[in-house]
């Protein structure tokens, strides 16, 4: 362990303000002091107005960045459910959702600053090439001259997408998920895809944050290029094992700084 | 009659993009030939992404200006059924509503320059102070240092709110709506609230638009404080009549001009 | 403490289902062991078909009576904001309603038993003439011959139009609420109009179920015609609160039973 | 041409009550004119409360058979999204749709007598088992000791489902839609997928009608099984030709008569 912090920085991100009208779902307090850019939900799978004015308010005193989390139109499915929907129009409703954090954002004297899918759409954006070059039309629509940066996993169709169309990309990985040894996530459906052990997923936080690596789940080192960890933050066992992280990060001497 | 444009000019608004998904209502490639003021569903009422990213790119092509037609959320019932929705919860449907009508007007190379309230929030925004504060307020929210005009009756505690708040205000009449001698609305459930013969409203435009004034429901003279004139256009007779008014304020020599 | 039970029995109702889709905010499972009666949110409000299925299949286990908990069309106020909806569309909403909750009930081997109104609709039935006619409207038109009781406070206008319509009605009583000297409930934007004190809502309980008779606000002893108590059980602590109401009227005597 | 009918009868199924609030889409009066059985949106794509009571009173009157159209929930989408529903999910989701319509078609004094899948989700369970299998797990759901007949196409997933739950099915045919010679539908993205020419398709249902047959896109006489011919009613030429197939099934001496 070290004092000075050494190597690239690394950022926390994580999905907050997902309740909609009476029901709550993250506890956007707590995510607040511990994430470096928070995944506001815009009201298509969670959020309603109020609770995004309140979490940009919150961002912009702890000078934590905001993103907007975009979806499928899915409040019943919470946006899980992937849906088939034509490009044209899901360009459109990514574009309506930023639009709309971003007058939060404004009102709290700060900006949206980059754009991450969520659930269903953000699994459907790794592999189908149209719908993600749908989503970074509707960022490239929203954005207008300020090129949002797009986040999510390096080598996937949204952000060969958002190469292509001249926006940044931000890689993220994953310290509660397993990794192949090609350096994929495991899917969800197969046993060992999800990392529930907290001290695995401090040591797997360390591992990637300063080797840019993580250990694959049949025991190989696996390069993992990640400029933003996702944490999880919807129980309260969640967010302690995040704080743990950040914690622990910075106590081994990773600068945890958002990226933009 | 003279053939110059004499005295001060008017402008036309009406209600337009007020389809969703495959629904279909206002013809707005034929009413953007004839307004100068379109009041764009912002999808609380009426109004999907992709119309409105259609409406504001056609607005932009004529030269038309567009507003936000904000309203409660109530897509069932049209936003035509008054809803007591708390002052803070109001102001941030309010300013959703308006940042996602931005990024369309955006992207189409114009602003949104203007707010008017749809159907039941537009009526109960006359006489109750606590909801028209919550609208300017989330006008206010959502227009940072643009200070966006509120359109809407002259005397309503909308104006007096915006006024209050230090927002423009813009006056409209309705050539279509019997007045009473004291200058109101005549309500809609009393007999003779609405004048149905085109001529009629063809006569009271003009009547409006050149003295600012209209004959009331008893037959005197009232005068109408009016910078704009709201047109409907929900019905294929709708938007011939709201050309003919178009037609024939120019012919008489008023200047038929958007206020901003 | 007597061993047999005596006067008469009192029925133990709340409302189940509350969540949405991803999202859940009752705890069903500890309620439907403490009431005779659920009350079950049948999509307006909240209550997602997964969740009715749940909650019907439970209750008929356990013997609990449903209810269909009728609402304005309201998720992100969770009917909690009162709207203008016209009497007709009122009435179909509903029908509409309890129709599918018959669905789960009927699947579980039971009935929908009951009708209670949520939130803004059940406070403005207490007033409001017309609104209270278009609910039973649709309820005799969703029950068909089965002529469902209406669950809610005595003397309001929803139990006038019941009767009137012909349909039973069921007088609920609150333990945790403040009544007036006249029998009505203290109005919640008034100082003391909520019972917090968990001691005091429990001798209340016993009061209204004994003797059928509370407290009012200023002391005095007021009759209140209950068959039924209306418990909370949106948090944990008023699961375990009702609880213990429950327990203390058997303990005491009180026979605990469904009114159908 | 003969006088008499003869053979076996055909029904004519088309989809009715496709508005939602103040969007109207489909002239339901006319078409009640035309068909035999009418498939009532029930809300999830279409489909608001009264809508669906007018619809079934019109159709009690015209001795019309209802089926419940059941669909995604996707009101922006109108239902032509397809959407990964889970199984259990999507069976509580259409078994709320069918007990919602059935309050309406029990209070006009009649009952829901089948069920047919809208759109993505009819497409999506020709060829998904598992996605059909929950729509015919939500039919028997809602059925109850009914039995409900499906509506949909010969050898698909759906009619496979349903006979295995010991569902009855009902085949129908499409006389605007190309058939490949295997007897299967020309999918619409493929160019001649839609038969637009009024006359042949007057000409195609008569040969279904009469001869349980048509003619493949490449020119051979192919078997069609059909109970039913799905008639389209969406615009107003729509009902126009719906009517003149009527018209000259009749006129040939088919007997037009509900499959129940």
């Amino acid at each position: 362990m070290t004092d000075a912090p050494f190597g690239a920085p690394i950022d926390l991100n994580a999905d907050l303000g997902e309740g909609f009208g009476h029901w709550r779902l993250t506890d956007d307090e707590a995510l607040l002091s511990v994430v470096t850019s928070a995944n506001v939900a815009c009201g298509f799978h969670a959020g309603d107005p109020s609770t995004m004015r309140r979490v940009c308010d919150l961002a912009a005193e702890r000078g934590v960045r905001v993103g907007a989390q975009v979806s499928y139109r899915d409040l019943a499915g919470f946006g899980r459910r992937a849906m088939d929907v034509p490009a044209r129009e899901l360009a459109d409703e990514i574009a309506y959702q930023i639009g709309a954090l971003e007058v939060f954002a404004r009102s709290a004297g700060i900006r949206v600053r980059y754009v991450k899918p969520h659930g269903a759409l953000y699994n459907r954006c790794v592999h189908d090439a149209e719908q993600a070059a749908a989503v970074v039309e509707g960022v490239r629509l929203a954005g207008g001259e300020a090129a949002l940066p797009v986040l999510g996993l390096p080598g996937s169709r949204l952000h060969e997408a958002a190469g292509a169309a001249g926006l940044p990309v931000v890689a993220e990985a994953f310290a509660d998920r397993a990794y192949t040894a090609e350096g994929t996530l495991v899917p969800r459906r197969e046993p060992g895809a999800v990392v529930t052990d907290s001290g695995a997923v401090v040591k797997r936080s360390l591992m990637i944050a300063r080797d840019r690596a993580v250990t694959s789940i049949d025991g190989q080192r696996v390069e993992v290029t990640a400029r933003s960890l996702c944490l999880h933050g919807d129980t309260p066992g969640a967010v302690g094992l995040a704080r743990r992280v950040r914690n622990e990060l910075q106590a081994s001497g990773v600068r945890v700084e958002a990226f933009t």
